[in-house]
């Protein structure tokens, strides 16, 4: 088509993603980089539309010219049947955030497990990963677990209110690396589990305004852990503040967030983001949010199931 | 929509579309303003879909954040039954080139005519029109004549090489504009009237590469008429070229191409182009395609019938 390898057209479908920063991340971006792009929120909500249309969502925006699209909760493994390709590790995880579309062909990715690998290798260097406690065994929480054993986890303990949650994704991820130890635990072994370990990482919604307070007793911290979290309004979550005072090394949960969209970019465009400018721009969007109001608790959640 | 604001995301639907110069004439000015805009070119033929898939298109359009499209051949009517609403000229017409979206409504307009009358008002303004003869009563001819009319012309020939569509159609423009003259003629009365005009208009493909010449007797031709062209590939039609010779007052077929794009960037986005600069920009466009291959003949045959 004449001006797609000139211009991006993407958007992000799921639902309650109005609010989402990430249109305005690669737009800001692409602008940087003198790439004409434009990206829209594309809500099942909103249009009144069941999850299960992901597919057909999908064949319109080849229709009409989309380079691709994000995909969100509740639509990441729902899309899955409808590629014509998926990386290897959208494949093993079994979802999907980001969607290349290419001569009406689908190729999925997963950003989210890379993203989140990357703001790790970058935002806590050499940060010990023997034995890590993670906390939340949903979505987000599988991509993100799949990205710390891929940093080197010998020991991941994936810790969820659902003990049962906990006990499938530990099994699903042990397949995936039969040589590490992924174990699913319920909140009663946390209290155990949170001083044998390196570091943690937040991957529920605590600590959101509407969910505050931590997942799990702040006053087992230590120095000598490192503290991530996903949630990331508010960027310095009570968990942040508190480890931050503690003397840990502490990952916040918009580098999460610009780490799934600096690969979504990449693979969107070819063209090579610069995430520190993208941080620097999604924390000064976070920041004029806190200013002004209009976002819903239910938003805050989707994302962070994103 | 959070984004839907700020910035324009627009599309031109028919068959054969990939060549035209309206996405960039659009992309282009928008730079100019400041305004983030993307235009996308939808070719039903490259898509394999019949021209009924109008409706599905608008649809699909308006769930994945457009905010208008152009629509061409051979799409004009068959839009029509999609639409919540109509501008004035545009019902009159009962054909639509240009499709706002807004809040899941579609309002349609024509600028065809629109922009052929503002481009005939600065391009040849106070040309008389006691009397005029067009060529051509297709469906571009029809758009044209209904601004002739508007214009002033109290008599209009219209002349097809389909003697029963030209008068079909000057029974249609009688209809609507009672108080003046207007007759359907075949090719055989041309050589008759032409003295009797005091300018032309060339709505056949006559003129094109593909179709050499011209759709009258230039010899005909003498300083005191006025000629106008809708054919734009090339600017210089041996029609337009003959008649500057002659020293007739002339308007070459990219006013009608600009008019109608400057009408319909204003509609899309509410900001007020540049109609002298999106002009330059045309030029510079047809003038860099002179120098590259690849404009079928197809496409320039649509081109003009759009």
């Amino acid at each position: 088509m004449s001006n797609r390898a000139e211009s991006y057209l993407l958007g992000l479908i799921g639902e309650g993603v109005l609010p989402s920063l990430t249109p305005a991340l690669h737009e800001r971006e692409a602008d940087r980089l003198g790439l004409r792009l434009l990206y829209r929120p594309i809500d099942l909500m909103e249009l009144g539309l069941a999850p299960t249309a992901i597919g057909d969502l999908l064949q319109a925006a080849s229709r009409l010219g989309f380079n691709g699209v994000n995909v969100t909760h509740p639509c990441k493994q729902l899309v899955v049947p409808f590629l014509d390709e998926m990386s290897d590790g959208a494949r093993r995880l079994g979802a999907v955030n980001t969607v290349l579309i290419r001569q009406g062909r689908f190729i999925g990715h997963n950003t989210d497990y890379s993203g989140f690998g990357a703001a790790f290798a970058a935002g806590l260097p050499q940060a010990p990963v023997n034995r890590v406690v993670q906390l939340g065994a949903g979505g987000a929480g599988s991509a993100v677990a799949y990205a710390i054993l891929g940093a080197g986890a010998q020991s991941l303990d994936l810790v969820d209110v659902d003990a049962a949650r906990a006990a499938d994704r530990a099994a699903e991820l042990q397949q995936l690396f039969p040589d590490r130890t992924v174990t699913g635990r319920g909140l009663d072994e946390l209290a155990r589990l949170v001083p044998l370990a390196d570091g943690l990482v937040n991957c529920t919604p605590m600590g959101m305004k509407e969910h505050p307070g931590a997942s799990f007793d702040l006053e087992q911290l230590t120095r000598r852990h490192w503290v991530a979290d996903i949630v990331y309004r508010p960027i310095e979550t009570e968990l942040v503040q508190f480890a931050r005072g503690r003397g840990c090394r502490v990952l916040d949960g918009g580098r999460m967030a610009v780490g799934q969209a600096v690969d979504a970019f990449r693979l969107f465009t070819g063209a090579g983001p610069d995430a520190d400018r993208m941080r620097t721009h999604f924390l000064d969007l976070i920041a004029r949010e806190g200013s002004a109001p209009g976002h819903g608790a239910e938003n805050r959640l989707s994302k962070v199931a994103s």
